[in-house]
């Protein structure tokens, strides 16, 4: 295993903290405490372990102050404190669109897309990938690898090729072309396996625990409590760009979950931190139809998930055995919401109304969170006077064969041809 | 053909200024100035007309103050005073990615990619297309519509989309398909013509002097003066992310040759405005072997463009009567810069460098600005020790077919499997 690297100080320059803000490994089951290492689960119980903090001087105005991208909240992340200077995707502060048309046409009051399309590999995974990058240059690991649905390869591929880290990627066979090319034009290697999602993550820890993977740095195995914080700051933008507040209601797409926890512990940051306003928050799970173990357990009020093999279009959501299952369901029953689920129809059907009503050509985990958003206010689950956010998390244009789109009509190019083709 | 909307006004508010700094059209051959109506061509001489302004408060505070996109320039742009609270794309701000190991490959000391496939439909059109949609809504046109090479098409459609206008694009048949279902997924009408670029463009005038065409917004025609203004924007981003610093050498690509010259405004205007100090820039124009007018005349000393038929993969850049030609030419004379053009091989191996070395995926544009880049370095037009920016207008995932990436391998998800292939 490689060591940890030593910053150089010098006497005339405040030290350089390698992961910022971060203060320890914390087990989130029975909160033993372990140094910043790369490390994932407790030695005593198992459980999962995540980042502790000592944060200081986060104030509005110093986040304000901070470039347009996800450094802005450098003080909040396990980063460190010259993250700027380093090379790196450098993603975030994506869009928050206004979603004035599309909320007209469901009946709501107020609603916002975040759509992290905007990032640098079109997906939300550059947020994550930003974090585990940092962790792997500090641990001296020289390639990045990952299991990957598709948008961590290719966030994966392009930030070891900025950062100059060797890569190699896992994912399973028969991936969208988009999500091939985008992870394998970066020159790293790129591996598909003969399996689902589940079998490439057990692939994985089985390779890193192989002398073979010692110098590689796992993105979401052995940096996982690193890379997992990178959802923290959808949290922190959506705050900031609702005007320093927080939103009524949150719809999140599900896959491992560790997202929507993240996005949770991200706004109860802000409030601890005192940067927004105390207020009630509901956030909601989103999965497809054909993977929706969350949503399984959720509607039969278990709090075990039990795993299954997916069959959906929404392929990046397609883990059928999601790590963080479990405490999704905590924290939607914590905030008064819910988890559900749409079938593939609904996803595709959602994914051309977001596109005709706000111009945001979602993937189909988009599809999922806007069907679950029409769902949930057709059941009354869902407040349409409340102040909603949905998450868009990838690119329309990595899931082409989702959808069916395509010209309206071929003609030869003259006035009298169009005319006559009734296209007016 | 529709009149100008006059925005209503109330006593205790400042009026909103429906083209905000803009004062006119102005003839850019014969200085002839027309009120802001939706012409493009001088009734005299038949010359282009741009916007002139009265600008008026412009400084780095107001604009660092402003919101992280195109909008923070709202003052140095034809749009209302009230653009914010407007539907539109907001497009802009892009990463102006810090290019270290490219540098370090190609033998400089400083380069930078401007990467403009961060906007929220992956191409520089965004912000061409942002102003147009601000155009129609005071002139009061129903329908958007353009001639376009693809990426164009998608821009239009998804910004008439978010702000309620009926849509309606044109390309040339035989496009990549990702910018076909870009184009027709946000629901408005896309119609291929038989032919080429140049006869959709004619195609696209034909249409507006007819009266069916007389509520429709062409973007790059009738709205032209407003739409190519857009591109200034580019060059103010590159400044201020630059630290409010002129660049030493732009490589900029050429379709129409609009993009170039707004560009080279932008620059002027910074300094006329006192935001940078004022200094030499060279400005070098990127054209593929295939579609070359520009570079040939460039090449011969002429200052008339000689149309050609475009044939290279680089499509966004396959206009083969580029409009502005000879005004490009004049910018590059002036400022000592050059036009080349590199073949279809090199654009291929220009993206795969950029991916490989930055995690950039450039679509063929981003390989024409690059090969160029190397092309020059090679030939001794550029300097290797001068602050260099290259432009990326769009986005790899557009044009797929254009480079070669797949699996490295594709193995049973076991560890033995994966050593007995030689993957590590």
């Amino acid at each position: 295993m490689a060591t940890i690297a030593t910053e150089p100080t010098r006497t005339d320059q405040p030290t350089i903290r390698s992961f910022g803000p971060a203060a320890a490994l914390s087990c989130r089951e029975c909160g033993e405490r372990y140094d910043l290492t790369p490390r994932f689960a407790c030695d005593f119980c198992f459980g999962p372990l995540e980042i502790a903090y000592d944060f200081e001087g986060i104030t509005r105005a110093a986040i304000e102050r901070g470039p347009a991208n996800i450094w802005r909240y450098a003080g909040l992340l396990p980063v460190p404190d010259n993250v700027r200077e380093l090379p790196n995707m450098n993603p975030g502060l994506t869009p928050l669109v206004q979603a004035d048309r599309l909320a007209a046409e469901l009946g709501m009051r107020s609603l916002h897309i975040k759509d992290d399309s905007g990032n640098p590999t079109h997906s939300f995974k550059d947020r994550v990938v930003a974090m585990a990058v940092e962790a792997a240059r500090v641990f001296g690991f020289t390639t990045l690898s990952c299991s990957s649905t598709g948008n961590l390869a290719g966030a994966v591929g392009a930030a070891a090729a900025r950062a100059g880290f060797k890569s190699c990627v896992f994912i399973p066979a028969g991936l969208e072309q988009g999500k091939i090319v985008m992870a394998a034009i970066y020159g790293g290697r790129v591996v598909a396996l003969d399996g689902n999602y589940d079998d490439v993550n057990r692939f994985c820890s089985e390779l890193m625990g192989d002398p073979a993977g010692e110098d590689w740095g796992f993105v979401n195995v052995n940096l996982r409590p690193y890379y997992a914080e990178g959802s923290k700051s959808l949290a922190y933008e959506i705050a900031e760009q609702l005007g320093w507040r927080l939103p009524d209601q949150v719809i999140v797409p599900i896959a491992s979950g560790s997202q929507l926890t993240k996005i949770d512990k991200g706004l109860r940051e802000l409030i601890q931190l005192g940067l927004v306003e105390d207020k009630p928050y509901r956030i909601f799970g989103a999965q497809a139809t054909g993977c929706s173990p969350v949503a399984q357990a959720w509607e039969s009020g278990y709090d075990v998930i039990q795993p299954v093999k997916p069959d959906t279009i929404a392929k990046s959501l397609a883990i059928g055995n999601p790590a963080d299952g479990p405490y999704v369901l905590d924290v939607c029953q914590r905030t008064g919401g819910a988890v559900a689920h749409v079938s593939d129809a609904e996803i595709v059907d959602s994914i051309n109304l977001l596109a005709r009503t706000e111009g945001v050509f979602a993937e189909t985990a988009g599809g999922v969170t806007t069907g679950v958003l029409r769902k949930l206010l057709s059941q009354g689950a869902l407040d349409p006077a409340a102040e909603t956010v949905v998450l868009n998390t990838g690119d329309g244009l990595k899931t082409l064969n989702a959808v069916e789109a395509g010209v309206t009509a071929t003609v030869p190019p003259s006035l009298d041809a169009f005319k006559d083709a009734g296209l007016l």
